[in-house]
């Protein structure tokens, strides 16, 4: 297919890079922070505030909205875009990620996975085409094929098996995608390299999903339960192994340490609840560290949570009013705090794309992590 | 003291009346719909939000403040202003109905009222002089005096013993209030008529707080229990002994059919926690009356709220995506309902107030009531 991903620039002192991703709904600069909208909503945030803050693709999840409204009722709204009014572009996920997280029963065969709906305890099916089909359904810009995610501590030959399970599913799901191309669809397809922790099998699924020549490559398996040493080493031996003309993808990162260790392996895109549900719980990213603003010590504080940051939060808002509305459980807090944790994730990204451009990554880095973990 | 109100217009068919309300954050046009911000901010809403509507005045409640965060850490924040950012108007109520309605305890001396915390059950006191003092604290553009409030079907000499108490912290309200103005204080003191369902003392009382000459005067005592009929005839009754050059406010009142009553009796201000509260619970106003959109007859609806309305929300939403935030409990459901809410109030005092200056009130509140309730 033709290439979707521009490479812009590599880093000279590390594998971080920068590109233009050329999606349906305009292009996306990368490395990107996506917020996560679960239900075709960004919690606490409007569209318009995504907008304002300059987001250019933002995800959703394919085992929530196949529930609740369903891909029938999306696409007769005009897919994501029509109904939920974002006119940029969503990325949704296969939805197996849930299913493992959030179904009582779980149940994988050659054929798919069966669960039973959180919401109503009802059973479903997922296949490797179906979720195909409901992505295209929802009009996403970027669907993730259905996968077999393994834990930490997984024998050899079951990660074998989980291996040749989600190689097998990616062959299904590209010839699926295929069919919805031919008819008009725009959206991409990403296959997901898995393998646990065993490197020979990772580096047998990267050439497998290299080799399908997709219109990027996601990096799954990672962050179920292993040490911080072994993830970074796992993400970086993982990331090497894929084309240079690709983009790549990691899930579930949102805190700044972890954003800036997956540029410096070379990922580009990123994506996580955490920005806002810690929003709703009160903790706020700063270049000092995050703060919880539940904290006595904000109570008369009228400076902003972060006096560098230009978001409308902080040149608006006191800390004292913030804990204020925290405090008297206002909703208005999990919005203004939603509204900084990523306006401030934007900003780092784009700090770290012209870092990249200008060859100061790693320093960047340094600085940044250096402040950030000062307090601890 | 210098005439705060100026009368614009008196309709030539009923008591209805525009006018502007001059105060020191801005001149407010009447008849006015206030929206509540019981702690600081209108519950789902930016004061963003709220200025992009329209909103001259919102209130605040004062027994929420005194008790969170307090009238010295509001003092020390440039009041509530300089706290909550909202540049307009404030008007604060004097606490003494939420002493009544949230607190455990309410002990009524001569003094004032002593009072347990509905959030710690801590002991506490208002006097007639210490919410003055608490509300020039917050720098409140309109302060409420204490007052005493029966409900219906007081005894006579009950009523008449509430009456005296109320007048007599009137007297003691305003020489508290002068001492701030001598020291520079530009907010209204606005003294409360009460007297029960007793025409008599509504008339005594109506008397006596026009002989304070205040800034305004509020119509208290009403929607305690009693019938619409009673509830409508003491309003009209209460309101034609009021002197025509003060703004007249009723508490309390947030729905299309009382605020049109309301009007229509002459009075210029009201506010009221439904519009944001229903919107909470999925219920919306639509010019064909309410509608509640958890029913399932939206799911497929790809219409707005109310196509005749002009909000961001009814611009953008249809319906569906409405009523599937609500049921999936996403915080945009609360957000987008109270925004559309609220503004669809502000239109229709907006709208109100050219039928009135074109002496075609009545005309219009026909019109618009036969519509709203024809489904009922």
């Amino acid at each position: 297919m033709e290439e979707k991903f521009t490479l812009i620039h590599k880093d000279e002192h590390s594998h971080a890079r920068t590109g233009v991703l050329h999606l349906a709904h305009g292009d996306v600069q990368t490395p990107v922070f996506m917020p996560v909208g679960t239900n075709a909503t960004v919690k606490a945030l409007t569209k318009d505030d995504l907008e304002e803050i300059g987001f250019e693709i933002i995800l959703a999840n394919t085992y929530h909205l196949y529930l609740r409204p369903g891909p029938d009722l999306l696409e007769k709204a005009g897919g994501l875009h029509g109904f939920s009014k974002w006119n940029k572009n969503f990325l949704t996920d296969s939805g197996g990620f849930q299913v493992f997280s959030l179904s009582e029963l779980r149940k994988i065969t050659d054929e798919g996975v069966k669960f039973q709906s959180h919401i109503d305890g009802s059973y479903h099916m997922f296949t490797p085409e179906n979720v195909v089909d409901f992505q295209a359904k929802f009009n996403s810009d970027i669907q993730m094929q259905l996968d077999v995610c393994t834990g930490f501590g997984t024998e050899y030959h079951d990660a074998v098996k989980a291996l040749k399970q989600t190689s097998s599913w990616a062959t299904r799901a590209t010839a699926q995608y295929e069919k919805h191309v031919a008819q008009g669809y725009r959206g991409l397809l990403f296959p997901i390299v898995q393998g646990n922790f065993y490197k020979d099998l990772r580096k047998q699924s990267a050439e497998f999903v290299a080799n399908l020549n997709p219109g990027g490559i996601a990096i799954g398996g990672l962050s179920v339960g292993e040490p911080h040493d072994i993830y970074t080493e796992m993400l970086n031996y993982t990331a090497e192994l894929l084309p240079q003309n690709k983009a790549r993808y990691v899930m579930g990162i949102g805190t700044p340490d972890y954003i800036l260790d997956a540029v410096e392996a070379g990922i580009d895109m990123f994506d996580c609840v955490l920005p806002t549900r810690n929003a709703r719980n009160g903790s706020y990213f700063t270049h000092d560290g995050p703060i919880a603003i539940k904290n006595a010590k904000y109570a008369e504080d009228f400076m902003p949570i972060d006096s560098e940051c230009q978001c409308k939060v902080c040149r608006n808002y006191s800390r004292a009013y913030l804990r204020h509305l925290f405090k008297t459980q206002e909703i208005l807090a999990s919005m203004l705090a939603s509204y900084h944790n990523v306006y401030f994730l934007n900003n780092l990204v784009k700090e770290i794309r012209n870092a990249i451009n200008e060859n100061r990554f790693n320093e960047y880095k340094k600085n940044f992590l250096t402040r950030y973990f000062k307090g601890k």
